[in-house]
């Protein structure tokens, strides 16, 4: 079968994880061992992220995608930022650090015109619509585009502006949401399932599904549905090609850790990660993304550096316990193996 | 292929829905049409439910289900309550009724003892995990025994006392979700698939997948996951079997009404239902079922009377929009041919 013309043998995509998880290494592991690897653009400068390009080249993978975050609107309520900025403060002189909350369009406009001078296959975006003329420019030189969704509503507008496919993206899944605007009142974000049902109700584009699957019968399951592939992130995050932490990858597997939520205390964005202290300690994080990313990115470099799982971000989807140390490709091989055989029917209860 | 026991023709369960949907007609249509019916016995009394299931054999069904609410803990924030009741009281002034919060154990042990006596294939439970010694004697008679579980925990505990399958509930579902202890935080709920895959990842029991399931294309996608079956309950809320209010079957395919969320403002327990004016102007309920539960009912009653959707619940599944207003049969057998049909593998993208 194929994905976007590249070649594949499973309908596996290998989630963007930016600030670290998808290294160069685990994207084109991902795509040499059958899946579709997506390099994580977001965080990245546009030299940065040529660099990482090119080296999942050298490493001999040439079918891949990469994402990128759309920069969000710089509006937001900057009393309620403020207060909760204040009450960080604590926390960030414990470990002799500044909180300083600030704007950034994560060199979007830059890091588009090298995928336009130098293209990749695919190139996804996260955290908004792109533009119908920036999807024509892509287009244009050959790259197919894909598009992150959490409602139907913004499927639709998604389809409008004339994505090839859509990444639909459960609550189940860890890290962040990928909404067009952060305004979801808690409670309110789709399952995987719905979502999938309740988009290819409406809308004539191809669907990945996105949010925590882990496991082959998952793989299976999200295909019946009607998508045309599984992005899996969480299920990649402790092999030893992801950049994550060792901390962070202990940590999904410490029974400590017992279950995840959706915050937005770390980012000022809604994301699903182990409930940890930090995280229990700021419920009521204000909507200011990236601006709360950006005060707390000292705080959660020095938690790391001191091995502090309680003060930093620990993204999981929800699904985390099943993920496993070993190689991607050994993972991504055992999730296909496990698609192919997925469960018969029927079967008497 | 059969399901304890009971011949199917697909893995199809009618969710048992209380207060009304799930007639005798819904469950014996459901049953006759080749999945398996369920009453819901919760707010009946056992008189009330005897005469339910003497309607549906009347009705020439044999195999299908009967449902029980576990009763909870008495003990709640009394002053929250208070509070809360205090803010219903305009409304209810408005509709010329009363709201007084009391609390009931829903004729638990009477219906128990009824379906001891005239003992029915299958019972499940909700809100609760019933002790061992009851599905014991349950076991006993023949029954079989379902738990309705919404975490992996949940899980564990309802396989320890003896359960013969669970019904894995995720926040896609409508109406109630049916948790134990209604203790969840915001936003930390299950999406259905993850939770299917976690909890089969631990446990050696079969699982019945509940939540957002509205197509074959879905019950083909959590039999894929490991399912036994899936469990529809909005699927169904529109069809003239179903004993929803015409106001609430009208609501359910009202371009007015786009979104659900999941709220305790009717019931002090958390269920899914159309955002409307009632759900948007309480946000802050606290938990208290059945006491809160038992303060709206005049009013419910009465905004349903009036024909008001936006001043009592409107409970329905994330994926609602396509809920049909089609006989059962009819519904039943179009899932059934879609999950036969289901989407091939591989496509190219």
């Amino acid at each position: 079968m194929d994905l976007f013309g590249l070649p594949v043998r499973w309908p596996i995509v290998g989630a963007p994880m930016a600030g670290g998880p998808s290294t160069p290494a685990l994207t084109a592991s991902v795509s040499r061992a059958g899946g579709l690897g997506f390099l994580a653009g977001g965080y990245l400068s546009a030299a940065a992220l040529e660099q990482e390009i090119s080296a999942v080249r050298a490493l001999g993978a040439t079918g891949f995608g990469v994402n990128l975050f759309v920069p969000g609107n710089a509006e937001i309520d900057e009393v309620a930022l403020e207060t909760y900025v204040a009450s960080l403060r604590p926390e960030a002189e414990r470990f002799g650090v500044d909180v300083a909350p600030s704007w950034d369009d994560d060199h979007f406009s830059e890091k588009l015109e090298l995928l336009m001078r130098s293209p990749v296959p695919v190139v996804s975006f996260t955290f908004g619509c792109p533009s119908s003329e920036v999807v024509a420019r892509l287009h244009d030189i050959g790259t197919r585009v894909v598009i992150t969704v959490t409602t139907p509503t913004e499927a639709s507008v998604a389809s409008t502006v004339g994505a090839d496919a859509l990444c639909a993206q459960g609550i189940e899944a860890g890290g962040h949401q990928g909404s067009f605007a952060d305004d979801a009142a808690p409670d309110s974000g789709w399952g995987l399932l719905a979502l999938v049902t309740a988009i290819l109700h409406e809308e004539q584009v191809p669907v990945i599904a996105a949010g925590g699957v882990m496991t082959g019968a998952a793989v299976a399951a999200v295909v019946r549905a009607g998508a045309v592939a599984a992005q899996l992130g969480t299920a990649l995050l402790r092999c030893p090609e992801s950049g994550a932490s060792e901390m962070h990858k202990d940590a999904l597997a410490d029974p400590r850790f017992t279950s995840t939520s959706i915050t937005r205390a770390f980012s000022g964005r809604r994301a699903r990660g182990l409930v940890n202290a930090f995280m229990r300690a700021h419920p009521d994080a204000p909507s200011a993304y990236p601006h709360i990313n950006n005060a707390t990115r000292a705080l959660r470099q020095a938690a790391v550096a001191r091995r502090d799982p309680d003060a930093t971000n620990l993204w999981a989807g929800q699904a985390f316990r099943l993920a496993q140390a070993r190689p991607a490709a050994a993972i991504i091989a055992t999730i296909g193996a496990e698609f192919e055989a997925s469960h018969p029917w029927p079967r008497n209860l």
